[in-house]
């Protein structure tokens, strides 16, 4: 598949979606004496409206659709922070909305999404039953499907995050960056090497779901029997021909990473950052803290911390309970 | 008591401190859509090494020792931030460190305190108690004991803050700060107020902790019999002569924050910033959601977020278990 991302539009797509979403810092040095990766730079992509990347993608999406599809409303299936930001966006862009979740997914996700008012239907375990539903919903009444990952608006979106990265950094050499569907780091990537060839991309998925690599690794979208990983988003079955097309053409090697390495780097970015995260937002620095000698060769490199919607709600209660 | 800080001293902490802390972002537009408070700026100085302002204070403080004083290490007591900060920052400058703690200082500070290497001992019930043995130590052994607030050096670190949203907010009018001892609050505002006048300087402090109320209502320092809050950096039972004076001269009013308040602060920084912060952090989001009419009258208000060190533990402990 020859399918490729535009440089126009990247800078179209940030035009957009300027006015909704977050241009989010890189953390200011310095960290702790003794970081075992202090030129690191980390983007907190938590800081995003909706606590994910995922924000840049629907925003781009949505803004684009006519006036009667406005109208009838949008419609999508995720369990996770793709639900959460086409909830976000619509209720910010006024549009009715629909999210389909697997039924394990996440209380605090789940309350994001009805706190901003999407219409929420529960089916099946894993996000590809859930997703056959919302098509056939998305059918039978006539509403405009969002895809996570495999649509051209959406990665265009994402990209816009590769932008800011080469107008902060300046020598900006290599990028850590996770991968799910490859929404965010074919579309970073993309935007970043057809500017600065040269950057290294570092894909990261975590060893019990590792679309990316299988597909890559037989030359084809190679579907998994399944995915078993705390990093919820990043554990789709499959990734797309639009983002293994994308990821042949800019990422330079993936890294595995193990689910015990995902909690230390959640605990590291807590006590070292301040920064409570999902997994997922947390594999970049499993990935370095397996491995820090892969950023050696680097000058000025950033590892994206790409979402941060932990269930954190155990923490709430924690202090409910003192108060009472 | 006319006590005052001066100009040239918050200068002059900015510069030495400059390469130990972080010059703390503010949350970047937009909110959530439907936002209360749209206008308000959070200054997220829970983004700060060691997760609050504290080590603003403690730097300029540390750095301004002689050799002699730096060989024999720095001893201080503290339940919270202040204890982080000071371990954190004996840490850089290669000091040795003594923390004092009251037996009920929260397990998530004490392993940040451990893990920055500081010698702990554990005493009385009250930071007043083990702050009693902290200072005969600190004679006995002639090692240099750190107030934590009740030190100009200190209050000028502090101060830097000020001077960071006086160049980040241009039209800053307004500004919203947690009252504890009343470091920091006393600290930035004079910055402020020195060379903006009229920007109007709004306090917070929790009801069960009134202390700088009391204070300024009596007119001289009346120490509180007890305080009950979870915001337990914000309970010192007395503010200090040098804070006070500050504060009458600085502070334009005070607003007292109910515990519940405290909590749904919590959660609202969480679902619409993804920012964990302890109940002290979100004492000015407390205040805002109390009476959002506080600040109608203004064009640029800020409020900072002052310390992130939470009790989190609890969520690791659940991912933990998931992959078991």
């Amino acid at each position: 598949m020859r399918f490729d991302l535009s440089s126009e539009g990247f800078v179209a797509a940030r035009q957009r979606i300027a006015p909704y979403v977050r241009r989010t810092p890189l953390l200011p040095p310095p960290r702790l004496h003794g970081d075992p990766f202090p030129r690191v730079h980390l983007k907190l992509e938590n800081l995003q409206v909706g606590g994910s990347f995922k924000a840049r993608g629907v925003f781009n999406h949505l803004l684009q659709l006519h006036e009667e599809q406005r109208k009838r409303g949008v419609i999508t299936a995720s369990g996770g922070n793709h639900g959460v930001a086409l909830a976000y966006a619509a209720h910010c862009l006024n549009l009715p909305a629909i999210v389909y979740l697997p039924t394990r997914a996440s209380d605090d996700r789940v309350t994001r999404i009805a706190t901003w008012g999407a219409q929420i239907f529960k089916h099946g375990r894993d996000w590809d039953d859930a997703n056959f539903r919302a098509l056939e919903h998305a059918e039978q009444e006539n509403i405009y499907y969002v895809h996570p990952f495999d649509a051209e608006a959406t990665l265009a979106g994402q990209g816009t995050l590769g932008l800011e990265l080469l107008e902060d950094l300046p020598e900006l050499d290599c990028a850590l960056i996770a991968i799910g569907g490859g929404g965010l780091i074919c579309g970073a990537a993309a935007a970043i090497k057809q500017r600065r060839p040269h950057v290294h991309v570092i894909g990261v998925e975590p060893v019990g779901a590792p679309s990316m690599t299988v597909s890559v690794n037989e030359g084809r979208v190679k579907p998994l029997q399944e995915t078993r990983t705390i990093a919820d988003t990043l554990a789709p079955r499959s990734v797309s021909e639009r983002t293994l097309a994308l990821a042949q053409r800019y990422i330079d090697e993936i890294v595995l990473v193990e689910e015990a390495k995902l909690i230390e780097a959640m605990r590291w970015l807590w006590r070292e950052c301040n920064q409570l995260v999902e997994p997922a937002g947390a594999a970049v620095i499993a990935a370095l803290l397996q491995n820090e000698a892969m950023i050696a060769q680097f000058k000025q490199p950033v590892a994206v911390i790409c979402g941060g919607n932990a269930a954190a709600e155990s923490v709430f209660g924690n202090y409910q309970n003192a108060i009472r």
